[in-house]
């Protein structure tokens, strides 16, 4: 059993035959075959708005990207503090900024709210021209504690956003996690709700390299392009890329996917709710589950060879469990008997509350 | 037919079923994962060197990558004024380098020669701090127009870049059909021969989508990693990249590939030499075919459906046409007699002479 | 009386004095004038060390540059959250670095403390390449709010990052206002106690635009002339730079210059540190004093004229002065009359406790 | 007598005297005082139109700030070969903007034509993302070999980049002896001809460290100041920056300065143009003269005291005079004598024809 990342797991089985079909004659290269439209009038169905589609190849490099086009380089984006932009993706937005400034601010159980934002703001266009001029917004969706933003704050966000003339970026790394848990449709969430960018990602959530940026104000989508290349995120052999986003998008994948990872996530912390050695962090509302638990039960895991990541961070024995599109009910069980649990069947699969 | 470029081609049998292959199980993710190791290791091996390994997905981010490591933000890079650093990535370099100095020279055939060299350097020092430092020179093997480097021609390179204290990259996008070409062992065109850095690539030559940065000085290497992470070059699920190197070094079939792109070219090439309305731009040495034709014949082309690609440059009428290792001797027949030729059984397919 | 900041002050005289006597005949340019040379060799005297002296034109540039020498593109810079490389620099040092992250931490009165740092540090560290490498410490002497760091501690923090392989920059742009409060020798607060760069500035103290960069260890300084060079910031009739430098560091001015405004900042802070309505927000040591006061004080002091800086930030009606190497005893009273405050004569000038 | 190049030169006296007057109690910083603001109003009158002025402290500084306002990371630059931004500023205009591609373009006695302009931006195009996307043409006015654009030619440029949509930036280091040459109003050179942004310059000229860039239309100026203030350019003490414009403005000063750096070149020229060991390598049109002359009279100029700059390049024995302000016609009559010249009475100082 391992839960150290939805990323250990591998391709889904329908992806990978797309992968396969694609294989076949001479296709045009850098993303200007006729699969990767395909995608974007999909993408342009299911969101139901006009958008630019770019596929990239990994997470980083999509929001990176995606916040390069808000973003002047003497820009400052706010963002929260756990925020894999902030802190999991090595600088690569001060990078693909030209040095925009990032500033971290405190959220709660992994998402900001709008005063946040709209304080934090202010405050820096007090200092004029010596502190960078704040362009950006960026929020994770799921968030990096597997908690979901409601479209009610991502608008009042945006509203801020509006305000001060910022922009509004978003992760969505996990954006089907969230979508299933909340279940709403895309556009409320995203450009409805007042997103800009939304870096969309498929890789997590069974494919094998696929993300993406989507721009839903053509105008600004502008030179992205030029980016992406500069970058080296042009794939060459781009049909391969296409074709995984093709499957993805094919009779609901991207959602039953999320659903079966969500489900597990949810039985894995509704099952250990009662335990008294542990404490669950943040409602499990995506695909993952972030326990803190005392030194026995971290003994007791470690010698049964369950995997899971330790949080780093001011407060010890955080242990984050990450399940997946191919995570069977049957190995949450499993898991859940390592933690001396039996589980009551059948298991109740309501979200848990915000 | 289509001879747009090598990257049009799909993926190799062996390298697709080995990504098949790897759709197993759970695995460590960025490039921690035990098939990365054995792939350095495999590496080591065919150049007898030690080395550092770093998989990357595309050939920008090989070569942007590569020079970064060699060249400070205050740099200057020497190349071929064809090189695909200077003209045909967008900036990519100056991107990754935080803003070095490209400086494009001119060359014979596609390739630098080592006086050229030592003359632009040493005019460029002589300004001090007021022209960027010269550090680094790249040259390509294959070039872009088709020709290889000789070991000889490298070493002399290498010496200029030893004297005046740089380093020498180079970008290895076709490195086996320079390879297969020369006919010599992999060590004789890189580090024997005084290469730092090389990027080497496999999707031209059948990969789905791997590259990498080869670097024979460990010390070097240092925190290479740190600037893949932050380019988002650092694949989440990098088995699967590494799986497409496996199949590709093992039982020779980079090799065995880059021969039957390179027999093409040349059959392609020898076809053609004795036709009055047609010039051989370069000599034939790797996969590609550089033509100077009358309207006629290009009227002719285009009719027939045959796909190449229009060489943009001072000259008129110059066009490119690529093989790949899935360009089949017959097509290459099929293509000779649009051009009003019968092919001589057996062809010779002796190199050019340089 | 306008107390919003020392830069609003003119020249010292002295410092003006050898301006105009500069203005005699041709002059090498590019910083290899004479008068350069002999300024550093002036600084290696002072510091009792050898060093490089990189002579700059802003504050701003001078951290940015000195930060660049010490930190990667991919490398994590560690500054209390007020730095002025955290907050009033537009996002210089992550431009000039090439997009390294900045990294605020929680102080207390402006300074960090050793545990701060290294639990920072070591927990940047467990994130891998996820995280930008921690490279890079920053202190700021004085700091921005006015106190000083004793050399214990600069010892302290300097031992967190010989332990973990960082280097430790000082924002030194009122470093003589450090020293004058401290009485110590300016090598005990620099390379005696850890620091590796010092960005000395003397604007704020008497010139009229010199600031530098100044390399305790030779080799390190390395290329950092070409950085200046490509900023900007290397000025073409030096000479007039270096004056400055020159006359701000004979018969001791810049301690002359730095006594003054400390005293003068003292005489304020005593003067009202038994008014109710006032509160002093830190320790007044070097020439700067916040307060935070209330409404019926704020408008007198509106009505009065006198000028100083709100100071924004979470806490409201929170007030800068700032005093200058030509602020007399005489304004300072007649400040403490606006507050209704009289003089006791003498006034007592003992430096606060830490 | 020292020809090495005017920046060797000290200060005008009224430049001197105004910047002893700025030192005069209180004054606001960071180019907010009013200074400043008159000496944009001032420049509002000279040029005939609006404009936004940004006073900086060197050319290098003014370029490439200049440059990041037209031109996108992902941006190409077109210039001439010998262009200050492309061959003396350490790679500057490619830190500035993030990494843009400049791309040097071969023109007569250092001037560009339209049609190679034209002619390098569609090649460039036609190679979409895969070439740095064309955005900015350069030209410097007066040019680095002493040669001056005329009004027509500037025109012929600025037509290519509006029908390509590019912007046109001029390097005017030496604005003002191209001004004296052509004797015509300032906005013939500049906003009527079609430059988007002027970086104009008085350091060469008499100034202390002054530069500028001005852009004529102010939406495209946008968020400079913060470009400004990021790069370390906004001085603290910014009164004393905009005094040396004041003086500089003032009574036509910089035209009477010009105008004798001027006739010194020409009357150096013109004593040397029968001399057959010495060739004049290009029209004297503005304050500097390159010879290229004989071992003999390398070796008596290097006797007898005589200092110039030795041009590097593929010509041998290359040099380079320039004259300033304080070049009295005294000193280039013993110039002459040095060359074995003695000097016709009076001297013909008509400007060389194109």
């Amino acid at each position: 059993m391992d839960f150290r990342s939805d990323n250990i797991s591998g391709v889904s089985p329908q992806i990978m035959n797309e992968i396969i079909s694609a294989n076949r004659g001479a296709s045009t290269s850098y993303s200007e075959d006729e699969l990767t439209k395909d995608v974007e009038k999909r993408l342009e169905e299911i969101f139901g708005h006009e958008l630019r589609f770019f596929p990239v190849l990994t997470g980083t490099a999509a929001n990176a990207l995606g916040l390069s086009v808000l973003t002047p380089p003497y820009g400052g984006v706010f963002c929260e503090n756990h925020a894999h932009i902030y802190y999991d993706e090595c600088a690569a937005p001060e990078f693909y900024t030209g040095g925009a400034k990032l500033v971290g601010l405190k959220g709660t159980a992994g998402r900001l709210d709008a005063k946040t934002v709209h304080d934090a703001v202010e405050r820096a266009f007090q200092n004029g021209v010596h502190h960078a001029k704040p362009t950006t917004v960026s929020i994770s969706q799921a968030t990096e504690v597997g908690t979901v933003y409601r479209p009610d704050t991502i608008g009042e966000i945006a509203a801020v956003c509006r305000k001060f003339g910022l922009r509004l970026h978003m992760d969505g790394a996990r954006f089907a996690n969230a979508l299933t848990f909340l279940d709403v449709a895309p556009a409320e969430l995203t450009w409805k709700a007042g997103v800009d960018v939304l870096c969309l990602g498929a890789t997590k959530n069974g494919a094998l390299s696929a993300e993406s940026v989507i721009v839903f104000d053509k105008a600004l989508a502008g030179d992205l392009a030029y980016r992406i290349k500069r970058s080296g995120h042009l794939a060459s052999k781009s049909r391969f890329i296409s074709a995984q986003w093709s499957a993805y998008l094919q009779d609901e994948l991207w959602l039953k996917n999320s659903q079966q990872a969500n489900a597990a996530a949810a039985r894995l912390s509704i099952g250990l709710s009662h335990q008294k050695q542990i404490k669950l962090m943040y409602p499990t509302e995506a695909n993952e589950v972030f326990l803190q638990v005392e030194e026995s039960v971290l003994r007791n895991l470690d010698s049964s060879g369950v995997k899971y990541s330790s949080w780093p961070g001011k407060e010890a024995n955080v242990l984050r469990f990450v399940t997946s599109f191919n995570t069977s009910n049957s190995e949450i069980d499993e898991c859940l008997a390592v933690f001396g649990e039996t589980i009551l069947s059948p298991v109740e699969l309501e979200p848990s509350p915000d």
